[in-house]
């Protein structure tokens, strides 16, 4: 590699002359003026790796929390929609959620991602913003996340097509119709609605649409019967814990990539201040779940002390950078609580949501989201209701639809037999972990 | 996203006209004046995320490497451990450990942590710095480090709440107290002993903190019986490897970071050395344990690889920056040779020690500190051996009177039933891999 | 580590006045000066651990797709062959690659690399490039990389120490003389030879070197009787999909990073465009072998799939600048339905690759590199079946000779019974899973 670019310099060297005339006329920009815009694509650069990487989080926690019957097509679904959401959100949704000067409810259809040229100029780029191809990256990711958080609600008995079918719709229409309200410039934008890193935008539209579906879907075989909740833990928790701290490492990303610049002091300050107010609120939701399922169950519960952990991160999503330390730490604890609340409150509705995605996605990103107005002077509580609202009714009904829909038409359950058997067996005759017996 | 931005770029050109008379009379600061303090705390960011990856490598080296019925525990303490250092340091340790312009032995009690105001103007950050938020998420990473090292040594035997109420401890207090000595400014700086980034400031004194809890809790059942040493195979040696590649990956943000500055030529190319020689002492360790092993059992032993990967990647932090690769080399194969002769001599002492942390933290980074010498023509043996005894004497002996009074008041072993059990049934009732019965 | 800073600052401002008449006299350097220099040094870091970040990558996939049986005895040989990469790549391999203003085919033996002054001064600094260690750090990554794909494909039959003496050849001598080739400045890159990130130079010699040694070794027992083909399923996908996910995270480092310039506005807007071609060619890999298996087995193959999208990577590897994202998409899918259509094919020809290794790096690595002519201008056909020939002439060859030497020297192949009862017991002594039954 090095030769390339020893060529590309010998080159340089000998149109230097020629360039004397030709280039240096216009003077070359100087760091002043293009400091601000490779920082900030840096930004995206590095903050959309690390949210890259949130989608090998959610299949390690996904592939832990289920039973090892199921667990190929859990790793299936989630590397897939992953796929297919970098697809559809180039095809579709990444110029259907960023409409240019927009402020409307539904931006141009079908404007496939176009990236600038090779080489660009510093007189053709946004000097004040970063690269298109590095934002595209970086919220291409957003997406993703979203999807993943469907899958989990919907695992152990969902169909593997229909569940692709569903990410398609998701993250081609779904996720960027609603997102360019907010982040498009839309009318939630205008109103003044705040969600700074998707508590709302990204976490509940995913804990919506997850909901939806688990209705549509039903609970597993088993799970509810004779006003029992029969438990099935999960084949795999150090891959469950594996998959939490590769959620958490990819949220500073997350959160921190949302303050969208990084090349002033003010803006690499304020980067600090989203990474440590991140860092507290899941150490707060962590330790709340801790401290309560011993209280409560006298036995710590792993699994809800990792969900405690996420919904803490939920929580400071819709503002992690205006609350002070003690702030991220007491949004984080209450997502910690309703974790540990919402959990057994789905069961008795007999909703079964096999990772608690619902819980921490779905009502800890509405706690988030209400949560700014203690921060954020510029926000008010109606406002922030009025989001929440639009965001539920609009995920939610288009969701249940988009469900029925495919519930009619291609069906979206596996068979009885096969859900007894595990979908891995049946569905892709392909096990994960072929060599463990079952005990 | 994008739109929040745009919003502040449109209300930025509508303030233009006015900004200039009001702001533009104090000159806008020049990347020449801001630059160092962007890329300064752009590393700070970038190593203190790659610090916290080493939380998850800490877990998965230990979950691997205990037995299958403790692994639920052992997964439990590590996401509890890092949770709470980030209270406890925002609370107590960071203002405890870098208390201002201090050179005594304690500094000040209960200065809880505060960040800057968002948006910081240029004129209010210490330009020649960084962010303290990007500083304190940095340095947080370290002490839960610290934490981990005796997570792994006291595994498979001990009560869940003792342990971490030792880790409040720890981590509010005994770390940030011994730490304020060198990094504080305190007197062992001021005396000229050299630690870059923690081979003893860290790694031993982690390492202390383990041993003497080893020694009060004495070894796990059946380990040391009739005069025999009983091999308690860990359950996953998978997920040790891949913890011993996180730890590996972290390690580069641990000792690259510690260059505590990036932002000139000198400190860039600094930061790459460091990189380089962090990586050469790492495959020095891991090879010099593999020909030692294979000579000295006939066969290799992978759990020593992995441990003097480690041991050469805690040798090389007391001064990963003066020495050539040949030194990173030679140093960090002399961390190698340690483990594979310090573990079988600590079975040797029946100090039982689950994971190898004692060779691993407090030999190799004894190691590493004497070694300084070597390389850093600043420094003399004889501080250095101040160094070494000081952290030693104050962990130790502090460690030890914890670990009694605890031992004392709320017992910190669990039954003899629990231990022959596994403390995931007896102490937690979850299993980690439920469906794989045991062989 | 703070104070540590303070002091030298405090130093710094006590030499100020000196420093006014000594240093001052030559102008302090500007951003405009060292900007590009600190940015490309620091694209070399991150890119560097993100490609180190990889060898885990293979190491979980490998562990994934071995039997248990195996399993350590793949960890051992992953970590073991980074290590030897680091350590012969520093003794001869970088020097011989990067030989200077080199042209020729075989460039300086034995000039051990030597890294900058410690606070190196800017005028000592490439400022139009980046820090030597930077540089060492980053190449030294790729060619582990080329070793990790010769150890999957020989998986489960290969003895560890004839394997590792391969590697000391591999990544000392043959990845650097062929590298030199195009990168070093040789012959290839005088004759226009276009291979970005190395689907030749990395992928396809990894490649030919696990042919030859596939082909040297033999099947597994069993693998091929009485005409047909016994599938031999890996004992643990969840692994091999994390692996996957690592291997495509750290992919953006593998391409982006070969950019080789992050200081301008061209070059960090090309990065961009890369971490976003990398991940279109990813997804699209995956999504072809996705529906492509659907369509021909009626089942999805998760293991087709994970395959599907490392082939789209490599494919996009020799040019991940000027394609468009339709490019990457369709240059990316062709990669995932070679995989499809070649790991059948050389169970056919009795070629047992355990994991794909040929398939995706050697296959898709010819694929990507003849690609690049339908983007790049600059490139002929001609010029890249060239270096395509050149590569595997050399590399095959190359690694025949040493195999068979090996074969005939020290015996490269387990005994029958080792291979049965598994390399694990039989050779190290020691299970990956001890607890786990075999079903």
């Amino acid at each position: 590699m090095n030769m390339k670019k020893l060529i590309m310099l010998g080159a340089g060297l000998a149109l230097l002359p020629m360039a004397g005339f030709a280039q240096e006329a216009e003077v070359a920009p100087t760091f002043d003026e293009i400091g601000p815009y490779i920082m900030t694509t840096l930004l995206f650069l590095v903050g959309g790796f690390l949210v890259f990487w949130m989608a090998a989080g959610f299949t390690m926690l996904e592939a832990g929390l289920v039973r090892s019957k199921n667990v190929t097509t859990q790793l299936t679904k989630n590397i897939a929609l992953f796929s297919i959401a970098g697809i559809m959100y180039w095809l579709v949704g990444f110029n259907l959620m960023y409409p240019g000067d927009f402020n409307g409810y539904v931006g141009g259809f079908f404007n496939i991602t176009v990236l600038e040229a090779v080489g660009l100029g510093a007189d053709e780029a946004s000097l004040d913003y970063a690269s298109v191809a590095s934002d595209f990256f970086f919220q291409l990711m957003f997406v993703a996340a979203t999807a993943s958080i469907v899958s989990g609600a919907l695992a152990e008995r969902i169909k593997l097509w229909p569940f692709l079918a569903f990410v398609v719709v998701l993250t081609g229409f779904m996720y960027p119709i609603s997102g360019s309200w907010q982040w498009g410039g839309g009318w939630l934008s205008e109103m003044g609605f705040s969600d700074f890193a998707g508590s709302t935008v990204v976490h509940s539209v995913g804990g919506w649409a997850a909901l939806a579906g688990a209705i549509v879907l039903g609970p597993r075989l088993g799970k509810y019967k004779d006003g029992r909740v029969n438990p099935m833990p999960g084949s795999n928790l150090a891959l469950a814990t594996l998959g939490t701290f590769i959620l958490w490492l990819g949220w500073f990303g997350f959160n921190g990539g949302s303050q969208l610049a990084a090349g002033t002091v003010g803006d690499i300050t304020d980067v600090g201040r989203i990474f440590a107010n991140t860092n507290m609120a899941a150490s707060a939701g962590a330790v709340t779940a801790l401290i309560l399922t011993q209280i409560l169950y006298k036995k710590v519960d792993l699994t809800m002390v990792l969900n405690g952990a996420l919904a803490g991160l939920v929580a400071i999503t819709a503002e992690p950078l205006y609350p002070t330390l003690f702030g991220a730490l007491w949004i984080g604890a209450v997502g910690g609580v309703i974790v540990v609340f919402a959990v057994p409150l789905l069961d008795k509705l007999k909703i079964d949501d096999v990772v608690g995605a619902i819980p921490v996605h779905l009502f800890a990103g509405i706690w988030g989201t209400i949560a700014v107005v203690f921060y954020n002077d510029g926000t008010s509580l109606m406002t922030q209701l009025t989001g929440i609202v639009a965001y539920g009714v609009f995920t939610f009904f288009v969701s249940l639809v988009v469900w029925y829909i495919f519930k009619m038409t291609m069906g979206i359950r596996v068979s009885q037999e096969s859900e007894v058997t595990g979908l891995d067996l049946s569905e892709l005759g392909m096990e994960a972990y072929p060599e463990f017996s079952k005990g």
